[in-house]
C-alpha cells in the first residue's frame, strides 16, 4: 500500500491543563522539514527516525520560546505512516499555544479530531475496527472496557471476518457471473459450498453479536440496582463497597481521579448503581416494588441486589420477593445481612431454602462481602469467554446483526431455490454491512462520524 | 560533578486527564532495566541514548497493559543527568494507573512533586534559580511571565551573581586570614579593591531589586482598577477589552482555556482587573470614593483607570478627580468615553487641559481602545529594561534585598574603619545570602519548600 503524504496536521497530543510537559504532534508531508525551521539544535532534516534531539523552538524574531526535545518518526516507520515529529515541550498553556501558532505559520493546519488516526486507518495501519478501539482505549476506566479496546486495537475479530469476507466475495462474483449468463441457467457456484460458507461466517458472526450485551454493559457500566427495605443496612453496605475502591483508586498519587459516587469498580468491572434515592424513599416494604418510579429504576437492572436483614425477614417474605425478580429476566441476587443476629443452624436453614441465590452477610464488618461481589462479577463474566473479543460498539453491533440477517436471507434463498439476481442482492447486502465494519468500505460521511468522536491530538 | 544515580522514582510527565497519549517519566538508577524487565520488544539495555521503540507493556501475566513508545536517556545525558525513560502511552487513566502500578512493583518509588528536578539541581544541571524557573516556566500563562521564567531558566541574572560571589569570598577569605593574625594589624584584603568590588555587585543586584515590583506585578497579573460613574461605560469597555482577548485565546482549537472574567492580557502582560462590584454600585459620585470599600479596592491598584461619560463631566469634576488620584502612588489615566459625543474642538480643549494623562475613546465601537491599552501597557513596561532579567521571586527578592543591605553594611564599615571582625560577620552574611539565592548553600528544608511546590512529575 503506497503511502499517501497529505498536508502537514499539528495538535496537542497530551491531556490540556498543567502538566510537567506536553506533547505537541505533527504529521504530514514536510513534518520534520517544517519543524526544523523553527528548531535550533541538530539539523533534524539528517536525523534518523526514532531518535530524539533536544534544542529550542524559536520564533521569526529568534526568540526563545522554550526549550525541547524533539522525536522523530519517518514514514512509514510512525501512527500515521506518515513523517511524524513529537514535539515534547513545558506544559504550560502559553508555550503550548505559541508553538501551535508557530507551526500555523509556516503551513501546518490544526488537526481535527481523530485525523491522526484517521491517517493511520486510510495508509493501511489498522482497520476501521482497531483504528475505533484507539478511541475506546483512551477512554477505557476499567480493566474490562481495557481488554476489550485493547483486543480489538490488536486485531481482533476483524482479522478473521476480512478472510471470510474474502471468500464471501470470490462466491459473490460467480453468482454475479451467472447473471451475466442470464437465460442461459448455468451454476458456476457450487451451492452446498456457499452454504458451508455461509454457516462458518456465522459462526464467527453470532458469538460476537451475543457478546454485545455485555460488552455494551462492560462499556457503561453495569446496571445495578440495589433494592430493599431502608432498614437492611444499604448505605452501610454502600459504604462498605465505595471505600474499599477509594483505597485502591487513591493509593497512586497524582493518578487520583474524582470518585463517581454509586459507581463501583469490581475485579476490574465497572458497576453503575442506578441512582435507588427513589427506592430508598418509597420502598420501606416490597410491595413498593410496584411504585411507578421503583418500576422504572428496575427496568433499566441489568443486576439486582436484594437486600435484607435477615433476622428480622421471614423465608415466606423473600420467596415473595424472589417471585417478583424471577418474573424479570435479569440475574438477581438475594443478599442477607446482618447474618452475624442468626446462628448458624438458622443461616443454614436459609441457604438450603435460596440456594445459589442467597449470600449471608455482615455489612458493618465487611464479612462475606466478596463473596457477594464475586457473585456480581460473575454474572458479567458469565456471558463472555475468556481471551474471546466482545463487541462493545454500536455500529459493529449494527453491522454484525445486519450481515447476519443477509446471511440468513442467502440460506433462505438457497433453500427456497430463489434466482440468482435474489441471492446475489443478498450477497452484496452481507459484504456491504462487513466491509464497513472493517472499513474495507467506507464513505467520508461513515469516517466524519467516526472520527469526529475523537478526542483532538489522536 | 560526579552523577549520583539515586533510587529510581516514577510519576506521570503530562497533565493528568484524558488525551491522545500520556508519559510517564521514570528517572534514577537501573531506571532502563526495570522498564526493560516490563516491555516487550527490542533489548532496551542495548538501545543507545535519545533513541525511541515501540513495543508493549505486559504485566507478570504476560497480559499486554498497552502498545507505548519508549524513549531512553542514559546518564548524564538526561534532564536529571541519571538515566531516565519515557513511556509514552495511551492517554487512559487505566493504562496510566496499570503502568504505574507494575514500575512500583519492580521497586520503584512515586516521585514526590518537583523530584525530577531537585535531581536535576543536585546533579548539577542547573542552579537554583533556573530549578526554580521550571516551576514558573510551566505555570506561565502570559508572553511576560513566560519570558521572565525563560530568561531565568537560561541562566539569567545567577551566572553573574556566581562569578561576583567567587570574587567575594576571596575578599572574605583575606579579611578572616586577617583575623587569624589577631593583633598585628596586618590588610591582606586591599580596602579600596574591595569597596570597588562591592560597588559592581550592588550595581548588580539593584536593577534586579527594582525590577521585582513589576516582576511581582508581571507573575500576578497587574491588579487595575476600573473606577468611574455607572453610567460611564465601564461594562461596554470591560466587554470590548474582554472580547479582543477570547477572539485571541480561541482561535487555537483545542488549547483554550477557561478565561477568568475580568483578566485581560494585553501585548503579553497579565492585567487583573480587580473585582470593582463595589465601586460599580457605590460610586455614582466621586466622592464615593472615600467609601471604605472602594478605598481598599483603590489600596490595591498598581493602575487606574478613571473611566468618565466626557460629554456629561466639566473639566472642573475632572480635575477634582485627578487630585485624588495623585495622591495615590500609583499610575492613572483618565478616560473620557463618548468621545463621539464632541466636536474635536471640544475634545481639543480636554486634551489641552489633562494632556498625557487623558486618553478619548468610543467604548462601543472600540475607537482608540488600542491607545487606551498602550497607556496601561506603558505603565508595565516604563519599568523594565529590554532584555534585562526582571525578578519575579520572592525569595529570590528577600535575598536580593538582604545581600544589598550586608553589603551596604561593609561599605558602612570600610567608611568607618571598623575592624576586620565586623566586616568579616557582614561578608559572611552577604555570601550566605548570595549562595542561597543560587543554590551553592542549602538545606534540606529549603529544598523542601522550593520543590514541594512544584507539579507531580516535573
Amino acid at each position: 500500500m503506497e503511502i499517501l503524504q497529505q498536508e502537514p496536521i499539528a495538535a496537542l497530543a497530551t491531556a490540556p491543563g498543567i502538566g510537567a510537559i506536553a506533547v505537541i504532534r505533527v504529521s504530514g508531508d514536510h513534518a520534520i522539514e517544517i519543524t526544523n525551521r523553527l528548531f535550533r539544535g541538530k539539523d533534524l532534516s539528517r536525523q534518523a527516525s526514532h531518535t530524539v534531539h533536544f534544542g529550542t523552538i524559536r520564533d521569526a524574531q529568534n526568540t526563545i520560546i522554550d526549550e525541547v526535545l524533539v522525536s522523530l518518526f519517518r514514514s512509514p516507520a510512525s501512527f500515521t505512516k506518515e513523517d511524524v515529529v513529537e514535539i515534547s515541550c513545558h506544559g504550560s498553556d502559553y508555550v503550548i499555544r505559541q508553538i501551535l501558532r508557530l507551526l500555523l505559520k509556516e503551513g501546518v493546519r490544526m488537526a481535527q479530531p481523530g485525523e491522526f488516526t484517521q491517517r493511520a486507518f486510510l495508509n493501511g495501519q489498522f482497520d476501521l475496527v482497531q483504528a475505533e478501539a484507539v478511541a475506546d482505549l483512551i477512554a477505557a476506566d476499567s480493566e474490562a472496557t481495557h481488554r476489550a479496546a485493547l483486543t480489538q486495537l490488536r486485531g481482533g475479530f476483524s482479522k478473521q471476518l476480512k478472510a471470510l469476507r474474502q471468500q464471501l466475495i470470490e462466491f459473490a462474483a460467480l453468482i454475479e457471473l451467472e447473471l451475466d449468463f442470464g437465460e442461459e441457467d448455468v451454476e458456476f457456484a457450487q451451492r452446498d459450498d456457499l452454504r458451508r460458507l455461509v454457516w462458518s461466517i456465522q459462526r464467527v458472526l453470532r458469538p460476537l453479536i451475543e457478546s454485545f450485551a455485555v460488552g455494551n454493559a462492560i462499556k457503561q457500566g453495569v446496571a445495578t440496582v440495589l433494592a430493599g427495605k431502608p432498614n437492611a443496612g444499604k448505605s452501610t453496605l454502600l459504604n462498605a463497597l465505595l471505600n474499599e475502591e477509594k483505597a485502591i483508586v487513591s493509593d497512586i498519587p497524582g493518578t487520583t481521579r474524582d470518585v463517581i459516587e454509586d459507581e463501583l469498580f469490581i475485579d476490574g468491572i465497572r458497576f453503575r448503581l442506578i441512582d435507588t434515592a427513589g427506592l430508598r424513599e418509597a420502598t420501606d416494604t416490597i410491595e413498593a416494588i410496584g411504585v411507578e418510579r421503583t418500576r422504572q429504576q428496575l427496568d433499566k437492572a441489568a443486576i439486582i441486589v436484594y437486600l435484607f436483614d435477615v433476622a428480622e425477614a421471614t423465608p415466606a417474605e423473600i420467596s415473595a420477593v424472589e417471585a417478583d425478580l424471577k418474573q424479570r429476566s435479569v440475574p438477581y441476587v438475594l443478599v442477607a445481612n446482618k447474618m452475624d443476629k442468626l446462628s448458624a443452624e438458622k443461616l443454614n436453614e436459609w441457604q438450603r431454602t435460596f440456594g445459589e441465590n442467597l449470600v449471608p452477610i455482615q455489612a458493618n464488618t465487611g464479612k462475606n462481602l466478596t463473596e457477594m461481589t464475586q457473585r456480581l462479577t460473575g454474572f458479567v463474566k458469565a456471558n463472555t469467554v475468556p481471551g474471546c473479543t466482545v463487541v462493545t460498539n454500536l455500529r459493529h453491533y449494527e453491522h454484525l446483526t445486519q450481515t447476519d440477517a443477509a446471511l440468513a436471507r442467502v440460506l433462505d434463498g438457497l433453500d427456497a431455490g430463489t434466482t440468482q439476481d435474489w441471492l446475489a442482492i443478498d450477497l452484496r447486502d452481507a459484504l456491504r454491512h462487513l466491509g464497513e465494519l472493517t472499513g474495507e468500505i467506507t464513505t467520508d460521511d461513515l469516517l466524519a462520524t467516526i472520527f469526529s468522536k475523537f478526542c483532538i491530538g489522536k
